[in-house]
Protein backbone atom coordinates (compact mmCIF):
# COMPACT_ATOMS: atom_id res chain seq x y z
CA UNK A 1 0.00 0.00 0.00
CA UNK A 2 2.10 3.03 -1.39
CA UNK A 3 1.52 6.37 -1.63
CA UNK A 4 -0.37 6.59 1.66
CA UNK A 5 -0.85 9.44 3.60
CA UNK A 6 -1.07 9.52 7.60
CA UNK A 7 -2.74 12.41 9.12
CA UNK A 8 -3.62 13.45 12.42
CA UNK A 9 -6.70 14.21 13.92
CA UNK A 10 -5.97 16.61 16.96
CA UNK A 11 -2.62 14.88 17.81
CA UNK A 12 -0.20 11.73 16.50
CA UNK A 13 2.58 9.77 17.94
CA UNK A 14 4.21 7.56 16.60
CA UNK A 15 2.34 8.00 12.85
CA UNK A 16 4.78 9.97 10.48
CA UNK A 17 2.17 12.89 9.70
CA UNK A 18 2.41 13.21 5.86
CA UNK A 19 -1.13 15.49 5.19
CA UNK A 20 -3.89 17.08 6.43
CA UNK A 21 -7.63 15.12 7.09
CA UNK A 22 -9.59 16.63 9.83
CA UNK A 23 -11.60 15.05 12.65
CA UNK A 24 -14.61 14.91 9.95
CA UNK A 25 -12.91 12.36 7.58
CA UNK A 26 -11.58 9.86 10.36
CA UNK A 27 -14.89 10.15 11.86
CA UNK A 28 -16.45 9.53 8.06
CA UNK A 29 -14.07 6.44 8.03
CA UNK A 30 -15.16 4.99 11.43
CA UNK A 31 -19.00 5.38 11.02
CA UNK A 32 -19.18 3.57 7.30
CA UNK A 33 -16.86 0.68 8.26
CA UNK A 34 -19.56 -2.11 9.96
CA UNK A 35 -16.26 -3.68 11.87
CA UNK A 36 -12.91 -2.72 12.68
CA UNK A 37 -9.29 -4.74 13.95
CA UNK A 38 -8.40 -4.20 17.93
CA UNK A 39 -4.76 -4.79 18.92
CA UNK A 40 -4.01 -5.82 22.28
CA UNK A 41 -1.42 -7.58 23.99
CA UNK A 42 -1.26 -11.07 26.35
CA UNK A 43 1.48 -12.37 27.70
CA UNK A 44 4.01 -9.79 25.27
CA UNK A 45 1.75 -11.52 22.08
CA UNK A 46 -0.27 -8.61 19.82
CA UNK A 47 -3.80 -9.73 19.36
CA UNK A 48 -5.87 -8.51 16.94
CA UNK A 49 -9.62 -8.93 16.81
CA UNK A 50 -12.34 -8.11 14.82
CA UNK A 51 -14.64 -6.74 16.23
CA UNK A 52 -18.35 -3.92 16.18
CA UNK A 53 -17.75 -0.33 17.37
CA UNK A 54 -19.48 2.34 17.35
CA UNK A 55 -18.85 6.10 17.92
CA UNK A 56 -20.17 9.15 19.93
CA UNK A 57 -18.56 12.23 19.46
CA UNK A 58 -15.06 12.00 20.22
CA UNK A 59 -15.07 8.47 21.88
CA UNK A 60 -15.50 5.05 20.10
CA UNK A 61 -16.82 2.05 21.76
CA UNK A 62 -16.63 -1.75 21.43
CA UNK A 63 -18.33 -4.39 23.26
CA UNK A 64 -18.55 -7.99 24.28
CA UNK A 65 -19.26 -10.65 27.02
CA UNK A 66 -18.11 -9.75 30.10
CA UNK A 67 -16.32 -12.94 29.53
CA UNK A 68 -14.43 -12.11 26.84
CA UNK A 69 -10.66 -12.20 26.59
CA UNK A 70 -9.76 -9.34 24.24
CA UNK A 71 -11.98 -7.09 26.14
CA UNK A 72 -10.98 -7.87 29.97
CA UNK A 73 -6.91 -7.24 28.49
CA UNK A 74 -7.80 -4.36 26.41
CA UNK A 75 -10.02 -2.46 29.58
CA UNK A 76 -7.37 -0.14 31.19
CA UNK A 77 -4.72 -1.33 28.96
CA UNK A 78 -3.17 0.69 26.22
CA UNK A 79 -4.75 -0.84 22.56
CA UNK A 80 -4.65 0.17 18.89
CA UNK A 81 -8.61 0.34 16.81
CA UNK A 82 -8.03 0.04 13.24
CA UNK A 83 -10.97 0.93 10.80
CA UNK A 84 -10.49 0.01 7.38
CA UNK A 85 -12.63 0.51 4.23
CA UNK A 86 -11.18 -1.17 0.75
CA UNK A 87 -12.04 1.12 -1.57
CA UNK A 88 -9.77 -0.61 -4.93
CA UNK A 89 -7.27 -2.67 -6.46
CA UNK A 90 -4.84 -0.71 -8.22
CA UNK A 91 -3.21 -2.15 -11.25
CA UNK A 92 0.51 -0.70 -11.63
CA UNK A 93 2.58 -1.88 -14.98
CA UNK A 94 5.04 -3.11 -12.84
CA UNK A 95 4.28 -5.48 -10.13
CA UNK A 96 5.92 -3.33 -7.83
CA UNK A 97 3.78 -0.75 -8.09
CA UNK A 98 0.09 -2.65 -7.51
CA UNK A 99 -1.44 -1.27 -4.75
CA UNK A 100 -4.86 -0.86 -2.49
CA UNK A 101 -7.16 1.93 -2.81
CA UNK A 102 -8.38 2.53 0.71
CA UNK A 103 -9.08 4.36 4.03
CA UNK A 104 -8.06 3.40 6.94
CA UNK A 105 -8.04 4.88 10.96
CA UNK A 106 -5.76 3.69 13.98
CA UNK A 107 -6.89 4.65 17.23
CA UNK A 108 -4.39 4.89 19.65
CA UNK A 109 -4.87 5.08 23.21
CA UNK A 110 -5.45 3.25 26.79
CA UNK A 111 -9.15 1.81 26.58
CA UNK A 112 -11.46 2.79 29.86
CA UNK A 113 -14.10 0.17 31.17
CA UNK A 114 -17.31 2.02 30.42
CA UNK A 115 -18.82 1.48 34.01
CA UNK A 116 -21.68 4.38 34.43
CA UNK A 117 -24.89 3.08 33.57
CA UNK A 118 -25.99 5.91 32.01
CA UNK A 119 -23.05 6.10 29.35
CA UNK A 120 -22.92 2.65 28.85
CA UNK A 121 -26.63 2.56 27.88
CA UNK A 122 -25.57 5.00 25.19
CA UNK A 123 -22.98 3.47 24.08
CA UNK A 124 -24.82 0.06 23.50
CA UNK A 125 -27.51 2.07 21.29
CA UNK A 126 -24.88 3.82 19.30
CA UNK A 127 -23.65 0.19 18.67
CA UNK A 128 -26.39 -1.09 17.78
CA UNK A 129 -27.22 2.32 15.66
CA UNK A 130 -24.01 2.34 13.92
CA UNK A 131 -24.98 -1.35 12.78
CA UNK A 132 -28.60 -0.47 11.87
CA UNK A 133 -29.30 2.83 11.54
CA UNK A 134 -33.70 3.09 13.15
CA UNK A 135 -32.85 -0.60 14.77
CA UNK A 136 -32.71 0.92 18.60
CA UNK A 137 -36.13 2.05 18.04
CA UNK A 138 -37.27 -0.95 17.06
CA UNK A 139 -35.56 -4.11 19.04
CA UNK A 140 -35.92 -4.90 22.57
CA UNK A 141 -33.73 -3.10 24.87
CA UNK A 142 -31.31 -4.76 27.04
CA UNK A 143 -32.30 -5.94 30.27
CA UNK A 144 -30.53 -5.96 33.65
CA UNK A 145 -28.99 -9.37 33.16
CA UNK A 146 -27.84 -8.37 29.81
CA UNK A 147 -26.89 -5.34 30.54
CA UNK A 148 -24.41 -6.56 33.60
CA UNK A 149 -23.18 -9.39 31.30
CA UNK A 150 -22.30 -6.91 28.77
CA UNK A 151 -18.63 -5.26 28.98
CA UNK A 152 -18.29 -1.82 27.12
CA UNK A 153 -15.22 -0.31 26.19
CA UNK A 154 -14.13 3.27 25.32
CA UNK A 155 -11.54 4.06 23.38
CA UNK A 156 -10.84 8.49 22.78
CA UNK A 157 -10.52 9.40 19.13
CA UNK A 158 -7.70 12.14 20.17
CA UNK A 159 -4.87 10.18 18.75
CA UNK A 160 -6.47 8.84 15.97
CA UNK A 161 -5.02 9.36 12.29
CA UNK A 162 -5.93 8.57 9.19
CA UNK A 163 -3.90 6.38 5.91
CA UNK A 164 -5.36 7.09 3.11
CA UNK A 165 -4.65 5.73 -0.90
CA UNK A 166 -6.56 6.65 -4.08
CA UNK A 167 -6.37 7.73 -7.37
CA UNK A 168 -4.69 5.60 -10.57
CA UNK A 169 -1.64 3.57 -10.22
CA UNK A 170 1.97 5.72 -10.03
CA UNK A 171 3.89 4.10 -12.42
CA UNK A 172 7.88 4.73 -13.44
CA UNK A 173 8.25 7.07 -16.55
CA UNK A 174 9.71 4.05 -18.53
CA UNK A 175 6.97 2.06 -18.14
CA UNK A 176 3.99 4.05 -19.88
CA UNK A 177 5.09 2.62 -22.81
CA UNK A 178 4.23 -1.03 -22.08
CA UNK A 179 0.93 -2.52 -23.49
CA UNK A 180 -0.18 -3.65 -20.26
CA UNK A 181 -3.10 -2.54 -18.73
CA UNK A 182 -3.10 -0.01 -15.90
CA UNK A 183 -6.10 1.08 -13.80
CA UNK A 184 -8.29 0.63 -10.73
CA UNK A 185 -11.07 -2.10 -10.19
CA UNK A 186 -13.16 -0.18 -7.29
CA UNK A 187 -14.54 -2.39 -4.98
CA UNK A 188 -17.92 -1.51 -3.00
CA UNK A 189 -19.50 -3.38 -0.07
CA UNK A 190 -22.82 -4.22 -1.17
CA UNK A 191 -26.21 -5.82 0.45
CA UNK A 192 -28.08 -8.59 -0.81
CA UNK A 193 -31.55 -9.33 -0.25
CA UNK A 194 -32.79 -9.42 3.81
CA UNK A 195 -33.37 -13.30 4.37
CA UNK A 196 -35.95 -13.67 7.24
CA UNK A 197 -35.94 -15.79 10.16
CA UNK A 198 -38.28 -18.74 9.22
CA UNK A 199 -38.71 -18.70 13.71
CA UNK A 200 -40.71 -15.23 12.84
CA UNK A 201 -44.42 -15.72 14.19
CA UNK A 202 -45.77 -13.26 11.21
CA UNK A 203 -43.95 -12.54 8.02
CA UNK A 204 -43.18 -8.98 8.95
CA UNK A 205 -41.90 -7.19 5.88
CA UNK A 206 -38.09 -5.85 5.78
CA UNK A 207 -37.91 -2.73 7.29
CA UNK A 208 -37.03 0.77 5.46
CA UNK A 209 -33.32 0.43 7.48
CA UNK A 210 -32.16 -2.10 5.26
CA UNK A 211 -32.25 -0.72 2.51
CA UNK A 212 -29.42 -0.47 0.21
CA UNK A 213 -26.90 1.95 -0.12
CA UNK A 214 -27.43 3.66 3.19
CA UNK A 215 -28.80 7.14 3.52
CA UNK A 216 -26.11 9.50 2.35
CA UNK A 217 -25.46 10.95 6.19
CA UNK A 218 -23.92 7.90 7.35
CA UNK A 219 -21.20 7.87 4.23
CA UNK B 1 -20.16 -11.33 18.08
CA UNK B 2 -21.40 -14.22 19.46
CA UNK B 3 -21.84 -17.45 18.71
CA UNK B 4 -18.68 -17.55 16.75
CA UNK B 5 -16.43 -21.06 16.50
CA UNK B 6 -12.89 -21.33 17.12
CA UNK B 7 -11.14 -23.58 15.54
CA UNK B 8 -7.71 -25.20 15.24
CA UNK B 9 -5.71 -25.64 12.02
CA UNK B 10 -3.05 -27.61 13.30
CA UNK B 11 -2.12 -26.47 16.84
CA UNK B 12 -4.15 -23.55 19.11
CA UNK B 13 -2.73 -22.01 22.25
CA UNK B 14 -4.37 -19.22 23.75
CA UNK B 15 -7.57 -19.60 21.73
CA UNK B 16 -10.06 -21.40 23.23
CA UNK B 17 -11.12 -24.49 21.11
CA UNK B 18 -14.62 -24.76 20.23
CA UNK B 19 -15.50 -26.17 16.77
CA UNK B 20 -13.59 -28.05 14.01
CA UNK B 21 -13.11 -26.62 10.75
CA UNK B 22 -9.64 -28.12 8.71
CA UNK B 23 -6.64 -26.19 7.16
CA UNK B 24 -8.64 -26.15 3.93
CA UNK B 25 -11.48 -23.53 5.31
CA UNK B 26 -8.77 -21.39 7.24
CA UNK B 27 -6.48 -21.33 3.35
CA UNK B 28 -9.85 -20.41 1.85
CA UNK B 29 -10.52 -17.39 4.10
CA UNK B 30 -7.06 -16.01 3.74
CA UNK B 31 -7.14 -16.48 -0.05
CA UNK B 32 -10.84 -14.91 -0.46
CA UNK B 33 -9.79 -11.43 1.58
CA UNK B 34 -7.91 -8.79 -0.21
CA UNK B 35 -6.61 -6.97 3.32
CA UNK B 36 -5.52 -8.58 6.30
CA UNK B 37 -4.76 -6.85 9.60
CA UNK B 38 -1.07 -6.72 11.16
CA UNK B 39 -0.66 -6.99 14.72
CA UNK B 40 2.92 -5.86 16.07
CA UNK B 41 4.19 -4.36 19.34
CA UNK B 42 6.36 -1.03 19.47
CA UNK B 43 7.72 -0.16 22.59
CA UNK B 44 4.77 -1.96 24.62
CA UNK B 45 2.14 -0.50 22.50
CA UNK B 46 -0.30 -2.87 19.80
CA UNK B 47 -0.49 -1.38 16.37
CA UNK B 48 -2.61 -2.84 14.05
CA UNK B 49 -2.05 -1.68 10.18
CA UNK B 50 -3.71 -2.93 7.03
CA UNK B 51 -1.69 -5.19 4.52
CA UNK B 52 -1.73 -6.96 1.34
CA UNK B 53 -1.24 -10.94 1.86
CA UNK B 54 -0.30 -13.57 -0.10
CA UNK B 55 -0.23 -17.65 0.74
CA UNK B 56 1.98 -20.13 -0.42
CA UNK B 57 1.18 -23.42 1.34
CA UNK B 58 1.36 -23.27 5.05
CA UNK B 59 3.09 -19.77 4.42
CA UNK B 60 1.62 -16.64 4.26
CA UNK B 61 3.69 -13.39 2.82
CA UNK B 62 3.46 -9.68 3.67
CA UNK B 63 5.55 -6.98 2.19
CA UNK B 64 6.81 -3.42 2.10
CA UNK B 65 9.00 -0.56 1.76
CA UNK B 66 12.28 -2.11 3.90
CA UNK B 67 11.96 1.45 5.33
CA UNK B 68 8.52 0.45 6.33
CA UNK B 69 8.19 0.91 10.56
CA UNK B 70 5.47 -2.31 10.65
CA UNK B 71 8.02 -4.22 8.59
CA UNK B 72 11.49 -3.74 10.70
CA UNK B 73 8.86 -4.37 13.80
CA UNK B 74 7.70 -7.38 12.69
CA UNK B 75 10.66 -9.41 11.24
CA UNK B 76 12.09 -11.37 13.91
CA UNK B 77 9.48 -10.46 16.16
CA UNK B 78 5.47 -12.35 17.43
CA UNK B 79 3.14 -10.86 15.46
CA UNK B 80 -0.41 -11.47 14.68
CA UNK B 81 -2.05 -11.92 11.12
CA UNK B 82 -5.56 -11.43 10.79
CA UNK B 83 -8.22 -11.70 8.02
CA UNK B 84 -11.65 -10.78 8.10
CA UNK B 85 -14.13 -11.81 5.89
CA UNK B 86 -17.98 -10.27 6.44
CA UNK B 87 -20.77 -11.61 5.70
CA UNK B 88 -23.91 -10.33 6.76
CA UNK B 89 -25.64 -8.43 9.41
CA UNK B 90 -27.58 -10.34 11.88
CA UNK B 91 -31.03 -8.62 13.30
CA UNK B 92 -31.85 -10.23 16.16
CA UNK B 93 -35.49 -9.24 18.32
CA UNK B 94 -33.30 -8.00 21.13
CA UNK B 95 -30.63 -5.29 20.94
CA UNK B 96 -28.74 -7.69 23.03
CA UNK B 97 -28.67 -10.22 20.50
CA UNK B 98 -27.57 -8.15 17.43
CA UNK B 99 -24.23 -9.97 15.72
CA UNK B 100 -22.81 -10.14 12.74
CA UNK B 101 -22.12 -13.33 10.23
CA UNK B 102 -18.15 -13.64 9.19
CA UNK B 103 -14.74 -15.44 9.04
CA UNK B 104 -12.18 -14.46 10.41
CA UNK B 105 -8.76 -16.01 10.38
CA UNK B 106 -5.95 -15.20 12.88
CA UNK B 107 -2.57 -16.51 12.66
CA UNK B 108 0.11 -16.14 15.28
CA UNK B 109 3.99 -16.50 15.17
CA UNK B 110 7.20 -15.23 15.07
CA UNK B 111 7.41 -13.37 11.77
CA UNK B 112 10.40 -14.40 9.56
CA UNK B 113 12.56 -11.91 7.30
CA UNK B 114 12.74 -13.40 3.78
CA UNK B 115 16.05 -13.26 2.37
CA UNK B 116 16.42 -16.10 0.33
CA UNK B 117 16.53 -14.07 -3.12
CA UNK B 118 14.01 -17.58 -5.00
CA UNK B 119 11.77 -17.27 -2.21
CA UNK B 120 11.35 -13.90 -1.97
CA UNK B 121 10.56 -13.68 -5.76
CA UNK B 122 7.87 -16.43 -5.20
CA UNK B 123 6.78 -14.65 -2.64
CA UNK B 124 6.33 -11.49 -4.67
CA UNK B 125 4.39 -13.36 -6.87
CA UNK B 126 2.20 -14.37 -4.56
CA UNK B 127 1.57 -11.83 -3.59
CA UNK B 128 0.84 -9.98 -6.95
CA UNK B 129 -1.57 -13.33 -7.73
CA UNK B 130 -3.29 -12.79 -4.62
CA UNK B 131 -4.91 -9.64 -5.87
CA UNK B 132 -5.50 -10.35 -9.10
CA UNK B 133 -4.95 -13.89 -10.51
CA UNK B 134 -3.39 -13.86 -13.87
CA UNK B 135 -1.30 -10.73 -13.22
CA UNK B 136 2.27 -11.58 -12.37
CA UNK B 137 2.46 -12.60 -16.23
CA UNK B 138 1.14 -9.39 -17.66
CA UNK B 139 2.91 -6.92 -15.12
CA UNK B 140 6.88 -6.15 -15.74
CA UNK B 141 9.06 -7.91 -12.93
CA UNK B 142 10.93 -6.18 -10.17
CA UNK B 143 13.91 -5.30 -11.48
CA UNK B 144 17.21 -5.46 -8.75
CA UNK B 145 16.79 -1.63 -6.95
CA UNK B 146 12.64 -2.52 -6.75
CA UNK B 147 13.53 -6.25 -5.09
CA UNK B 148 15.89 -4.78 -3.01
CA UNK B 149 14.29 -1.91 -2.07
CA UNK B 150 11.28 -4.24 -0.92
CA UNK B 151 11.30 -6.24 2.62
CA UNK B 152 8.99 -9.58 2.50
CA UNK B 153 7.87 -11.27 5.46
CA UNK B 154 6.76 -14.71 6.13
CA UNK B 155 4.88 -16.17 8.84
CA UNK B 156 3.81 -19.89 9.43
CA UNK B 157 -0.05 -21.44 9.25
CA UNK B 158 1.05 -23.43 11.84
CA UNK B 159 -0.60 -21.79 14.59
CA UNK B 160 -3.72 -20.27 12.85
CA UNK B 161 -7.34 -20.53 13.96
CA UNK B 162 -10.74 -19.89 12.94
CA UNK B 163 -13.60 -17.62 13.79
CA UNK B 164 -17.12 -18.50 12.33
CA UNK B 165 -20.50 -16.98 12.69
CA UNK B 166 -23.17 -17.72 10.18
CA UNK B 167 -27.06 -18.22 10.25
CA UNK B 168 -29.82 -16.87 11.59
CA UNK B 169 -30.32 -14.59 14.90
CA UNK B 170 -30.38 -16.72 18.38
CA UNK B 171 -32.96 -14.69 20.41
CA UNK B 172 -34.49 -15.51 23.54
CA UNK B 173 -37.08 -17.72 23.50
CA UNK B 174 -39.48 -15.40 25.60
CA UNK B 175 -38.92 -12.75 22.49
CA UNK B 176 -39.76 -15.07 19.33
CA UNK B 177 -43.66 -12.91 20.12
CA UNK B 178 -42.42 -9.35 19.54
CA UNK B 179 -43.04 -8.46 15.91
CA UNK B 180 -39.86 -6.64 15.40
CA UNK B 181 -38.01 -8.30 11.75
CA UNK B 182 -35.37 -10.43 12.36
CA UNK B 183 -33.14 -12.07 10.02
CA UNK B 184 -29.54 -11.59 7.79
CA UNK B 185 -28.56 -8.84 5.47
CA UNK B 186 -26.15 -10.96 3.86
CA UNK B 187 -23.08 -8.39 2.55
CA UNK B 188 -20.93 -8.74 -0.29
CA UNK B 189 -17.54 -7.27 -1.22
CA UNK B 190 -18.53 -6.58 -5.47
CA UNK B 191 -16.22 -5.16 -8.00
CA UNK B 192 -17.67 -2.09 -10.34
CA UNK B 193 -16.15 -1.30 -13.77
CA UNK B 194 -12.53 -1.33 -14.19
CA UNK B 195 -11.35 2.34 -14.24
CA UNK B 196 -8.70 2.45 -16.97
CA UNK B 197 -5.42 4.90 -16.23
CA UNK B 198 -5.90 7.97 -18.20
CA UNK B 199 -2.48 7.56 -18.72
CA UNK B 200 -2.43 4.50 -20.92
CA UNK B 201 -1.01 5.33 -24.51
CA UNK B 202 -3.24 2.76 -26.40
CA UNK B 203 -6.89 2.30 -24.60
CA UNK B 204 -6.32 -1.77 -24.05
CA UNK B 205 -9.24 -3.31 -23.15
CA UNK B 206 -9.73 -4.89 -19.45
CA UNK B 207 -7.98 -7.72 -19.23
CA UNK B 208 -10.36 -11.16 -18.33
CA UNK B 209 -8.91 -11.18 -14.71
CA UNK B 210 -10.52 -8.29 -13.98
CA UNK B 211 -14.20 -9.87 -14.28
CA UNK B 212 -16.23 -10.44 -11.46
CA UNK B 213 -17.04 -12.34 -9.81
CA UNK B 214 -13.87 -14.26 -9.35
CA UNK B 215 -13.48 -17.74 -10.48
CA UNK B 216 -14.71 -20.28 -8.04
CA UNK B 217 -11.56 -21.71 -7.16
CA UNK B 218 -10.58 -18.40 -5.47
CA UNK B 219 -13.35 -18.39 -3.29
Amino acid sequence: MERGEVTPRTAVRRVPERGSHGPGLIDAVIDEAFICHLGFIEDGIPFVVPTIHGRLGDTVYFHGSSASRALRRSRGAEVCLTVTILDGLVLARSAFHHSMNYRSAMVLGRAREVTDAEEKLRALQALVEHVCPGRWEAARRPNLREFSKTLVVALSLEEASLKVRSGPPVDEDADHDLDVWAGVLPLEMVAQTPVPDELMKRQLPAPDYLKWPRPIERL
